[in-house]
């Protein structure tokens, strides 16, 4: 029996259904809608398309959203200068800036720029403060992709509490807040990384098994224990015919569509795992649309928190 | 075989002795020693030993310490009077607040110093700011148990890389913080807890296993893999006979101990490991030298970042 599959675009829909009330509330309180800045360098063509899904979302929910752009060439002096006139703009709740950023800017400018945000429009959840609050377990903003995680197996019914968690990757984005979210809601939590010896093995102790590697379709069946939840973070574009044509038959839905485009956006997660796994998020439509609505409801609980709600 | 006992008061005074040129040579550069203030609040007999044997060691190696004293009856704005004053303070550089507080003064108490105090001078690494620096692994204040633990490791010559590492308990003050040190030290890490089933299993898959869930002789030799290192972190007063009776033979050491004094310090391993694993830090004498050591060094640590190194 094929592995139930949790819907992202659906559960995404929902939360932001119960977002629209609360910014109309907000927006009729406060004169103004909550605000969300997002901060755009270069012309990434896969960041150009995060953010203008981000701004179509945002609208949908009511919120205000602007995109700030500045050019590949930009320095990282002019776009801290664009953080600080967005740190005191009054119409910003929350600033996102779009990672990652170009290359010319230096190791350090992902880091410069993140703790330049001010920790209560950190709508990204990546300043230290916020991350200390979340170790603490007293967070407002908590980084995007992780909490949207824990909405999903929430309203997937899937209990946390008291099961075995795994998450295989130790990113500050993801499989750091990741992990201590699953320690707050009572799992007993395992990380893992490239350092890990026989990663099978531990693995396969997981009720939850969260995939957080970038490394497209490595979790084969022998990762998962018959049964598990299964929650795919990665995705990896992938131009390789030979590694497509492994993974899916011609014919099938997605050969077809790396026929049609020439690419196809992989998980971390190998498509065979769905005959071995109890439920499994599909990529694209898994935790990535979760991600968004995060994002928006980070910016409506910023907004409220500056308001003093 | 009995297991190798790690002697926590040598490798403590290693430590020490290490830092003694060190605080001698910023002494002569700064004109002033490091300054670590000690608050103590009431007069809890446990918490006054613990303030009495920091002071003893800063000043064996050179620092400065001076203790404030507040009464029982104290309210929590006369000692966040006294924290704001130790942060304008140029003599100190680390500023302990030794918890636990009177619980007249609230639940959120404790919580409410620990943010107050500046995260430059928080030598128990318990700021937000600092706890979120060490998830991006990039802390220079790192809380004092945890990063001895690790000291007590890398100088007993036990790998912490490639290794399965179990920490038991999720305390702001020792679980998480050990739990983040051994994943930044590459351990493939689990953490256990209250909530944890079928604890044992999972603390058999540890080859270092860290025990801070405050019961003592909780740990059995069923949760032990043989050959695996044992960090007991615990320490209880326990002054139940019977307990005693059921853990040390009349005539036997501990138990004479008990005799004379009425009460014993026992950590959360079970005295019976010792025939199991392979290493094992004793209670009293494994842990608690290492917290003191790694206050000092945080001093001294703080007060090279303020002075600009």
């Amino acid at each position: 029996m094929p592995a139930r599959r949790l819907d992202g675009v659906a559960v995404a829909r929902v939360i932001q259904s119960e977002l629209r009330p609360a910014v109309e509330a907000f927006t009729a309180r406060a004169g103004r809608p909550p605000g969300l800045a997002l901060v755009l360098v270069g012309d990434n063509p896969a960041s150009e398309l995060y953010v203008a899904s981000k701004l179509k979302s945002a609208g949908e929910t009511g919120l205000r959203a602007d995109i700030e752009r500045l050019p590949a060439s930009a320095t990282l002096a002019e776009l801290l200068r664009v953080v600080d006139r967005l740190n005191r703009s009054d119409a910003h709740d929350g600033i996102l800036v779009q990672s990652p950023l170009p290359e010319a800017m230096g190791p350090g400018a992902d880091r410069a720029v993140f703790d330049a945000v001010s920790p209560e429009k950190d709508v990204d959840g990546l300043h230290p403060v916020n991350v200390g609050r979340l170790v603490q377990g007293r967070a407002a903003l908590v980084a995007c992709t992780p909490s949207g995680v824990i909405e999903l197996l929430d309203r997937s019914g899937i209990p946390i509490a008291g099961s075995r968690a795994v998450v295989v990757g130790r990113s500050d984005i993801v499989g750091k807040p990741m992990a201590l979210l699953l320690v707050l809601r009572h799992a007993t939590l395992t990380i893992c990384h490239s350092r890990t010896k026989d990663l099978a093995s531990v693995t396969r102790e997981a009720d939850i098994l969260v995939a957080a590697l970038g490394r497209p379709a490595f979790l084969t069946t022998e990762f998962v224990k018959p049964g598990a939840t299964v929650i795919d973070v990665g995705t990896t574009k992938v131009e390789d015919r030979a590694m497509v044509e492994r993974l899916f038959a011609p014919g099938s839905k997605r050969h077809a569509a790396f026929e049609r485009r020439g690419s196809l956006v992989l998980g971390d997660v190998h498509p065979s795992v769905e005959q071995v796994a109890g439920a499994l998020t599909p990529v694209p439509g898994g935790v990535g649309p979760l991600t968004i609505a995060m994002l928006l409801k980070n910016t409506l609980t910023a907004a409220q928190l500056r308001a003093g709600r």
